[in-house]
């Protein structure tokens, strides 16, 4: 064993491939310590190393004879088992990368990863976080993002144990605060499923402190918050409906008058700033949640800055054996509930 | 009858109550050709009047002995049948107005209206809209905004309905699109339920378009998006708070150094217009949809101004019959579900 990190890029996945993904490839490789696996079409890789300025290191190429088109069924994509995506989640099982990142289709992905990688014993289905900016630092990770329209308590508890993990092996926060979404009202649907996901976790190490609301998710009042694929989904794309108005409508007003867009100038900065924190797009990279091994998602439309942090996300997953921790708290979990089961069987 | 338009104003509902609401009231009337009745305690009533640097005219006050505590439980407040909220109901009820504003509860302004001024035959749960700002012009009125948690097809239907005439007569949108909000995903329980929607609502006046996502309710592609109440209020404080961590960012920014200051003064108009675009609080109001007469509640922190737009709200909806006109489509809406369901039942 070697210290120096392996990871395996799906070099033909997202809308800027294989450009941007070669080229974020060959950005984090350059620091040195990291190797990335290209996986796809040797000649179009090649090409893309080629039309850089700076020399690639610490760069292989895996062929993989077949590509994922935009738009393609996932019935479809299962049968293109030389996909550039199959190929890259192979050289993860079988050890030759530690963790892949992929920029295609996020449904593609999950249904592939999870035959090819398999899920994590005792998860019954894999999740999609999504990270949402704190106000000042940190995230909430909000879980799940839209792989599981419909959830019931013991999804929300495995939500929660792997949500608990990616915070602190990814994010680094030393003891994640787990909520579920709520609203402030009485609500005895979904009050009672917070008691059913509460009575479990507590006697687990997972740090559940009950609801927060929407406005929460970028206050610093939760790191890592249940909820359904449906409300999930709903929830991430208005936070980006709403970040994409609030820089288009800044951009129109600023060019309204030579005084503004002269104040403008020293604000640019200012502008990056915001816009870099409130587009996902720079994000990098998810981890799909409940696989046995690291597997990233990346934004579609990813360029190179987004690849090179993706593949660091995916470095620190893998480096910090996120998938074993998540592996053994959820038979954890498992256990503790057949214990509170067979307590409260006794009991009544 | 006269043309003059005579509103009802709890004047003691609201955080800021009765100071703001007192002058909303007299800035609302000072255009003329309006009569405001003021609900509450003579004496503060009166308090706040002389505090006026200006003569309040078409002002008048009727007294309620009682008033509604914030963080009061729904039971005692039904029992205080001369709060100001009760008796401002009641003038309308009672033909004295032409409807009322409340900054008061929500809760409670929903729970007394339904039993002082009733809900429209057909219609079986009031229900609360929110309106998102769109990028340019127009907005997206989202119902249900946390009125009720859960909803089956008839119930869509319904809000389909009150949201289509409340966009026409208050926004003034001639031929409203209404679409069910969804996941850009295959998701078969909600396309059911669409499908529901649909099959029915293609019968009616009501232009139904299908489905849009989250970040749609920014863009122009629907003026009326129907969600249950859940979903609804989480979208609502994602925006809220996201609009907030924008603004606080912003400014956090700016202050770093003398040029951005500097650069920021001529932009001081372009943050203004930023803020009260995404700020909900200075909408106003938004009309209780399902009762029988206008009821429009303001925000808690309601100032002066959003007071104003409050009532300028309730007088639109009133002079163009909003709630007669859903009142006669509820009825059509019934007559065509049970027509359809006659003809299935004989097809079948």
């Amino acid at each position: 064993m070697t210290d120096r990190v392996t990871l395996a890029l799906d070099a033909m996945g997202g809308d800027h491939a294989p450009h941007e993904t070669v080229r974020g490839a060959v950005e984090y490789a350059r620091d040195g310590g990291r190797k990335v696996i290209l996986v796809g079409d040797p000649a179009a890789i090649e090409r893309a190393l080629g039309e850089l300025r700076f020399e690639p290191r610490d760069i292989e190429v895996q062929p993989a004879s077949q590509v994922i088109e935009s738009g393609e069924k996932i019935g479809k994509i299962r049968t293109k088992r030389d996909s550039s995506l199959h190929v890259a989640c192979r050289l993860v099982r079988d050890g030759r990368a530690a963790a892949l990142v992929s920029a295609g289709h996020t449904g593609a992905f999950m249904a592939i990863g999870r035959v090819i990688l398999g899920l994590i014993k005792g998860v019954d289905r894999p999740a999609l976080p999504a990270p949402f900016p704190h106000r000042g630092k940190g995230y909430s990770i909000l879980i799940d993002a839209g792989a599981n329209l419909d959830c019931r308590p013991e999804h929300f508890r495995q939500f929660a144990v792997m949500g608990f993990h990616y915070s602190r092996r990814v994010f680094g926060v030393e003891n994640p605060r787990v909520a579920l979404l709520g609203i402030g009202v009485e609500d005895s649907k979904r009050n009672a499923v917070q008691r059913e996901v509460a009575s479990i976790l507590s006697e687990t190490r997972v740090n559940f402190i009950g609801n927060v609301e929407g406005n929460d998710l970028f206050a610093d009042r939760a790191d890592v918050v249940l909820c359904d694929g449906f409300v999930g989904n709903v929830s991430l794309k208005v936070a980006e409906g709403l970040a994409e108005t609030f820089i288009e409508e800044l951009r129109g007003e600023i060019v309204k008058g030579p005084l503004r867009r002269l104040g403008a100038l020293p604000l640019r900065p200012v502008f990056r700033v915001l816009r870099n924190k409130l587009d996902y797009r720079e994000y990098g990279g998810v981890p799909l949640l409940g696989l046995r091994e690291v597997a990233v998602v990346a934004h579609g439309r990813s360029h190179s800055r987004a690849i090179r942090n993706a593949l660091r996300v995916a470095e620190k997953a893998a480096a910090s054996q996120m998938t074993d921790k998540i592996a053994r708290d959820i038979t954890m979990l498992h256990e503790t509930e057949e214990r509170l089961a067979a307590a409260s069987g006794k009991g009544g």
